[in-house]
């Protein structure tokens, strides 16, 4: 046990201001008779209470009362943090609730550090560090599929695969173990052959949940989306309509440069982040040619590229356009959508024939493109695009079982199992003793484990890493 | 019973955001069967929950886990709004809560009005109008004075003198109804002499809490002191130096107008806002005209004026500004308070000199002032400074007992009750028939109770402009 045990944290668990409720949060072995020297219940004690119920009391500073308040009390260990906790509910002002809390620590609670209490639940045993993790995304979520993502973690979907690998390695590790005990003897308790196609299965296991994390992170920070064509072929209209539609739940990601310029929806649960790139052109101005190099850049880390075409273009600039946007996308990593926009201002069979052409010229270079007719002005073709744009994500929506690595954090600890399973298979495959790869074993078990957080090998540094991210009062 | 009573409310009674937690609430007669369907507890319904107790559950979106809640069961008449009424905390996600209140809509909850949950408890015979109106000063406090004011107002301090008030005119009406009764007989049951001096004595008291009104928006919405003085003199520095020390409680008072600079400093728990009025001079420009207009304005709705002398200038100049500072002060309504600034760039007999000249032109003028040699640039004389705030405005530290009106329309309803007490009165000393004084005795009754809200002569309209004024969920 830790110092940490010892003593009882407070924090406000809401934000004071228009609301109505503030909670005002206490946890640790001192909680009850610290709430119960500041707040005067109707009748009986806090100290007294018992487990799960709410008791109607009074806050007064010096002669004159702060508040009424409710008080909901937890016993150990059934609590978020596992500790005796006093939930107090007031009125949601600023005054009040900084006031209380200057009460609470006058008798003799200490502030919560940021994330303290979730960190505390992981100490106390009530939840995995992937699980406590995860509290922090759930909260921040703001689409289905982010949520889902955050609450499969949070309800231990991602601790469960990990514990089966780590069974699996454990007795791998274990029969090794067995062979260094006899060592003199030179017996060999694990099958070679059977123990190389179990770190196959394993390491394939271990290297499909480090690859989600691609699709992890465009579910949680949202997909990206550059809009890239000629001038005035309408990239910005179309961003306008794309999310002026949706601008009731339009939401912010933190921390999104403005560089250039983003704009984010919320389509069918799953989070698009649209950049528009206006602003290419051939420059001889060095500023301006940085800009563009960033802009670049942008296209470049684009999951998918919208390729804005003037459908009202002569056919040979159409087709310089089109040459030029084919030229900005990495047909291995990203799709193109391609839209040929002002399809309003022309005849019905004018368009039939610049899709076909598009399409001639997308076959002959054997792209994987798909083309729609729009009149991003007028607001035609834009379910059409949507649609699009939720087929080419499909993958991302996750089902209740999916799993998806979010968390840069995990990425790594797997890709250090992944490569310790690797030098493993090489180890076996060249008859290298079994202590070193025992020894290898032992390095991918670590790593798994420090996901989980039994296993970590500078604790302080990484759990104030973790937790330092989460906010005050959680 | 109104409509209002049938259906059941939902809204958040909090922020979600930064927070830990966020609080949904559901209050009406279907509280318990709608959260019992959106809710799964882990044991047992919410329906047969006793009062005061919380429960852990689970919300599903169809198949998947929204999130894990605890809910809080009150039971009518013993809730905030005197019906049943339900608290569902769930982690503080903007996704969370608005995917449960739709859910909670889904299953037939309304959404609720601003300030509906406590209109409700008003309806249902909780607290009383002017107990009601107290709610959102409360949450909008940021300082000691005005959280006091407010709260004594929440727990009734205010309604008590009113109900007083409210006998001692029900007893007069009373008596002169009996009079009306009997008035083919022409029989006085009200002592005439007797009358006067209760209606005297009433009137004293409606006025005494209609004067209050002054002081109570001063502590409300803050103390306005005017910083005034010549170019060069110190004013920027000395609001600087002022606010810039007590940054951290810095509080903002919402609508400030940015027209001339604005600065508040919370100081003994007593909100202070500082006017700079820099740019008052002689000017031919008429749009700096009616800036320097509008700065005057200002100074004259100061409650206290700060005049700052540079007491480095030469005496004929000194005493020039002293002068014009002095022209601008309302000696009738206003404080001044004379600052020597620069006092540290003199000797101290220089300084002796000078608040000696100030002393005898104040005098001589008849004003009451105060003079505090200062050094805003190196923060000498500040806290002098601070205390004659503090003893200019000490009628303004509300005590337990105190009551101040800080809202307007109890301001009306008591002028309209001094009126109508003020009418009595001279129809008294008349000799004018009873049926019309008494007449006048019910204007006034009507008044106090409008206050309480027993007696609303248009109540769907007053109570829809009182409680749209507080925050939804609340």
């Amino acid at each position: 046990m830790t110092n940490l045990y010892q003593d009882t944290i407070v924090a406000p668990a809401t934000i004071p201001g228009t609301g109505a409720i503030s909670i005002v949060r206490i946890s640790g072995p001192e909680a009850f008779s610290i709430a119960d020297a500041v707040v005067k219940l109707k009748s009986g004690t806090i100290s007294e209470a018992s487990a799960y119920t709410i008791h109607f009391g009074f806050v007064y500073e010096q002669e004159a009362l702060l508040d009424e308040v409710l008080v909901s009390v937890f016993r150990a260990p059934h609590s978020y943090t596992g500790e005796d906790s006093v939930e107090i509910s007031t009125h949601a002002s600023r005054y009040i609730v900084s006031e209380l809390i200057r009460l609470l620590v006058d008798a003799g609670c200490r502030l919560a550090q940021p994330g303290e209490f979730t960190r505390r639940a992981f100490l106390n045993g009530k939840m995995d560090l992937s699980q406590a993790e995860a509290v922090a995304d759930v909260i921040s979520s703001t689409t289905a599929a982010s949520h889902r993502v955050a609450m499969n973690q949070l309800k231990g979907g991602f601790s469960h695969e990990l514990s089966s690998l780590r069974e699996q390695l454990l007795e791998m590790a274990s029969l090794l173990e067995l062979e260094l005990d006899f060592s003199e003897e030179d017996v060999e308790f694990a099958d070679r052959e059977k123990l190389v196609s179990l770190l196959s299965a394993t390491q394939e296991q271990v290297d499909g949940l480090a690859s989600s994390f691609h699709q992890g992170n465009l579910i949680k920070n949202g997909i990206p989306v550059a809009i890239v064509g000629g001038t005035n072929a309408g990239k910005s209209t179309l961003l306008n309509r794309l999310v002026g539609e949706e601008r009731a739940i339009v939401t912010d990601i933190p921390g999104t440069t403005r560089d250039t310029i983003e704009e984010c929806m919320n389509l069918s649960g799953l989070l698009f982040r649209f950049i528009d790139t206006a602003g290419i052109r051939e420059s001889s101005d060095t500023v301006e040619r940085l800009g563009i190099e960033r802009t670049f850049q942008k296209i470049s880390q684009a999951e998918i590229v919208l390729g804005m075409l003037d459908a009202s273009l002569p056919e040979p600039d159409l087709l310089a356009n089109l040459r030029q946007i084919c030229g900005q996308v990495d047909f291995g990593h990203q799709k193109l959508i391609l839209l040929a926009n002002k399809a309003d201002l022309m005849e019905e069979a004018g368009v039939n024939k610049i899709v076909s052409d598009i399409n001639t010229f997308v076959l002959n270079n054997n792209y994987k493109v798909d083309i729609i007719p729009v009149a991003a002005k007028a607001g035609l073709g834009i379910e059409k695009l949507k649609n699009a744009l939720l087929a080419q994500t499909k993958d991302l929506v996750p089902n209740e079982d999916s799993t998806f690595i979010t968390n840069a954090r995990h990425y790594e600890a797997l890709k250090n199992a992944s490569s310790a399973l690797a030098s493993c298979r090489t180890s076996l495959s060249k008859g290298i003793p079994s202590d070193l790869i025992a020894e290898d074993l032992r390095r991918a078990l670590s790593a798994i484990n420090s996901i989980l957080g039994t296993d970590l090998v500078d604790p302080e540094t990484i759990l104030h890493h973790i937790f330092a991210k989460h906010c005050i009062g959680k």
